[in-house]
């Protein structure tokens, strides 16, 4: 692409057509419900006979969302895939295509959106997800990705945020607070470069945090588990803005209470013992940090013995009557309401709050 | 919404669930096809049978695709919505349902977002599309709107960009350029008003190309017409970046030539009027200039009778074998390669080029 020495390529060089063939070439189709992908006026799909159609939309904004300083743009581009599926998975569904826009400055190079493009291509291959359209354009400032997934469901496993019952049991897949922690993790080596760049940063020993963060994945597997074991949740929810937030969404969408013990809560050691170094008690990073994209989900108590040998899944507690009302029983037995005090990209973040939660609750 | 005599309410003053939930509280939902719409992790649609799906995505972003200065955000709204159902419209299917993300930088209101949607809104009940999803962020600097619209259309009717055959009749919707023309007005005269800003706008008399460029609408109209005719057309395309860019992205995908008489484009009294006030050729702004948002098509000359009576459509010119290559017959009879010189957001806009394209042809 590039001229003699160089390997950048300015936007510009190629036009926007020319850009956008360049990006979209060689997709591959793998989904028999796909019947058209990219280069016409819209993509055209034949979804499975029976099943329903899901459409989802996730926009990543820098500055908000992520911060170039540390998040490759491959990475960047493969968690925007992901976060979408992620959507998908709490319907209960499987992701099936994707539409992709993507605005950047032009001072991105044909080569930065190349990368962006690797990554949103490997999660496509990864979750056999067809890349099926998208547009690309110039911003003034910044860059921005708009991802819309398409997914499929049969009707009947169709699963909301508002079917929990009392005495359901509340579940999680996987364990949380690990995106959160990766996070601060970043931050703090970014503040430790900018005040000496000759500092090198010092991720050591943590690979899975930091995984949790800049990659994270879809539980499709567990959607999977749910066909396997033929459970259909009474509810679900994908859990990106902290534990807490996403059970006040069942319970209020469920009209019903809960009750979540602290002490079930699942937290990987990486996690924990980097909470305690940040001062910040780890069940709080798993109720009000973000990112963690595991599911959240709500089965019947004759469900139970179908994941309990399960590695993947945790129950934390159970669903009750709406005047009950939303609560946490704390590892010293102490019950109190449950507040969400997470993520909130219109809010200034202020961490503070999140190490202090436990004593407002 | 807001205290004591201010109108405007801050963004973070709501937070990101109170916003989204205030934007889309009281959305209708008009289609069959919508099982559920804004307020899960992912909307769910159920596809009439025997229809396939259509997905196409557009972004509209500030400083690239639209100038606040002259854009009421009512307008710029409606047409984000109307550029994707025209993308529809272009496959010979008809809008069902679109997904909206907005992405906003804190300077922005809580009635300036209620603006945006409003025009979403009124999109949506004039062309009978459900609004049923979207996501809602700030942004460091600027505006940015991401819409992706769902369709259907019967296996049959399906019409690609690639099926254009020899002697097929090349026709459009409408009339062309006066977009370009409104927005050469609004420039004109957002720098007047940068130069002294006690002058007041000269938009006297230019109703229909102001109209044209803030306010497009999608012809889905002729999508029906193509219906109750029964007409099939061979290949179709919207007009977002002038005629001769889309004539060939037609003609590429056919694997054609093509012969369009200058003279048979339709231009309205308006368009024609103020590009020769600004020293333009007609047909060129016709040619080049972009976001008419009419459809461009080819049939059979079979079908000709079908349409011959329409005020809506005008044959243009047909197809050829590829070998005779893409021609442009001027009025005074003198034949051109048909050039694309027409939008691309990655260019720097230059008018000039459109001025003295004809030349250069």
């Amino acid at each position: 692409m590039s001229e003699s020495g160089s390997k950048l390529t300015e936007l510009s060089s190629l036009g926007e057509f020319g850009l956008i063939e360049y990006l979209t070439k060689n997709i591959p189709i793998v989904n028999k419900s796909t019947v058209k992908g990219i280069g016409d006026d819209a993509a055209v799909l034949k979804p499975t006979p029976g099943s329903q159609v899901l459409v989802s939309k996730d926009l990543l904004i820098e500055g908000v969302h992520f911060d170039l300083m540390y998040m490759p743009l491959k990475h960047l581009g493969y968690k925007a895939a992901v976060v979408n599926f992620s959507d998908i998975a709490a319907m209960n569904g499987i992701p099936k295509q994707i539409v992709v826009g993507i605005s950047v400055s032009s001072k991105y190079t044909v080569e930065a959106l190349d990368e962006i493009y690797a990554g949103i291509k490997k999660a496509c291959a990864v979750y056999k997800v067809d890349f099926v359209g998208g547009d690309t354009t110039s911003s003034v400032s910044g860059l921005f990705i708009s991802v819309t997934v398409i997914g499929e469901v049969k009707k009947d496993k169709i699963t909301y945020r508002s079917g929990a019952g009392v005495n359901d049991l509340i579940c999680v897949s996987g364990d949380l607070g690990a995106a959160y922690m990766g996070l601060l993790i970043l931050e703090r080596e970014k503040k430790a470069f900018q005040a000496n760049p000759d500092l090198k940063p010092d991720l050591s020993d943590h690979d899975y945090i930091l995984q949790r963060q800049l990659k994270p994945e879809a539980r499709t597997d567990i959607v999977t588990l749910f066909s396997d074991e033929k459970i259909v949740p009474t509810s679900m929810i994908d859990i990106s803005d902290g534990l807490a937030s996403e059970t006040l969404h069942i319970c209020k969408a469920s009209d019903k209470g809960c009750l979540i013990y602290e002490e079930k809560i699942p937290i990987d050691q990486d996690t924990y013992e980097t909470a305690k170094e940040f001062g910040i008690v780890p069940t709080v990073a798993a109720l009000n940090g973000g990112e963690d994209y595991e599911l959240l989900f709500t089965i019947k108590q004759s469900d139970y013995d179908k994941i309990k040998d399960s590695q993947d899944v945790t129950v934390i507690g159970y669903i009750t009557e709406k005047t009950e009302g939303e609560k946490l029983v704390t590892t010293d037995n102490h019950l109190f309401d449950l507040k969400a005090q997470g993520w909130d990209a219109l809010k200034k973040r202020d961490l503070n709050k999140l190490t202090s939660n436990k004593k407002k609750s």
